[in-house]
């Protein structure tokens, strides 16, 4: 049977209601082409374009979008000429990408949320799924611990952490993404009880230095900051996982993104 | 002759237009105030607010909000102990905080560029001073080695690096706190054909992928992140210094903050 691009996006997005000003779009691309291969991905750069090609897929699910922005910003990327080569790729090959971000987020439970946990083996530690957290309780291990055991689990070669990291930590909150910010992450450690956050991204003045204060004044607190990335990659592979299972007919694909960043 | 806190914010806010709405605020304190001793600091940590009275300072100029936000948010420090902890401290203290950020960034040039400039030793080899930017031309060096240079000089332990590390670099552009994001950092490689772009912070996913992206295709560009307190503090040292030299009757210190993150 044939599946058409609309038949994935549709897939992907049963079971949420419509968002209004969305950031999830198919560009480029047809919603009636047939698929031929998908491949998950964090971010379609211009590498994992080329790779996800010479898979021969058709269809990239991106996290986050090629034109580095959460939106496309008017004249960010006019006459540039880095985007302009990632466009004629994308128009050459005839590949389709499709942005799979705000629908992604908003199922209950986040596959980017399952995802992660599924990868650190943490599911039965829940204790509350909430929209866009998770909290945990783990047994007792000091923060540096936690972290050894992130990358090992992650296969990440670093995270950094703010706030006390030889404190032993018990009740774990998970934020994905770019959600690392004081607005989120400042109340879910009072309300939640919690001894250490595990986030993906936030501004280095905000929730790190709120830690930090903590643990100066004598009540320990900790801050393990993944990396965005890092934070939400493992919801992709899992979200292939899901995908192959729905089209058995299909080759699936996860293709990673090595970290940005080399610390120096 | 008394020197009030209002003497001294005018002094800061000398040459500036006014600026509507702006963060700059002093809480708490009284611009009243007989000024006894002055310290400068990124960020009115909880260690930094003790040592200030450490040091007999009554008045603490802070580039940065003490409360952990560039705004203060509604609900986000309602019944939180740490904040009022820090509020405590403040109140039974009588110590006062100026907030010395937006009228810092409008002076031309600003001294969060000019001293950070000057800690580097880069004064020289600037080519263009922008409102928020630099553009310096530098004898041909690798991105790692500009970066070895960079810890050197400001004595920080770590910098991250995105696109080519190898390439060799001359032209340089300097963007300092959060205007590592895409909106500023991809226009200022292409309008000015930068190699390097040396930032505070900004989004993971924009300027670093944006790197990438360039540097995979062939056309090596690449991105140094110093850290957002990193990128400012030398700053708000410089400005104690020229503080010193406007009140030499007065004691004026710079308070430095260690790095908020360790990367493990």
């Amino acid at each position: 049977m044939t599946v058409t691009i609309q038949n994935v996006i549709d897939r992907l997005r049963l079971t949420i209601q419509p968002i209004e000003n969305t950031v999830d779009d198919l560009e480029p691309g047809c919603p009636d082409t047939e698929v031929r291969g998908i491949a998950t991905t964090f971010m379609a750069t211009q590498q994992v374009i080329e790779q996800a090609l010479s898979l021969g897929v058709n269809l990239l699910i991106s996290h986050e979008a090629a034109y580095y922005s959460h939106r496309m910003t008017n004249g960010l990327l006019t006459g540039d000429q880095v985007y302009r080569n990632k466009q004629n790729l994308l128009q050459q090959s005839g590949i389709a990408i499709y942005r799979h971000h705000d629908y992604c987020h908003k199922a209950e439970p986040d596959p980017i949320m399952t995802g992660l946990l599924h990868s650190l083996k943490w599911e039965s530690r829940v204790e509350e799924m909430l929209p866009t957290s998770a909290v945990l309780r783990l047994p007792e291990m000091r923060a540096s611990e936690i972290a050894e055991y992130v990358k090992t689990q992650l296969s990440i070669p670093y995270v950094r952490i703010a706030g006390d990291p030889y404190m032993t930590c018990s009740r774990i909150g998970i934020l994905v993404g770019y959600r690392g910010g004081g607005v989120n992450a400042i109340p879910f450690y009072r309300e939640k009880s919690l001894d250490l956050i595990i986030a993906g991204e936030g501004p280095e003045w905000e929730t790190p230095e709120y830690a930090r204060d903590s643990a100066y004044q004598g009540v320990p607190k900790s801050l393990l900051v993944m990396g965005h990335a890092e934070s939400e990659e493992p919801g992709m592979r899992y979200l292939a996982k899901r995908l192959q299972e729905s089209y058995p007919e299909l080759p699936v694909h996860f293709i990673p993104v090595n970290p940005v960043f080399k610390v120096v």
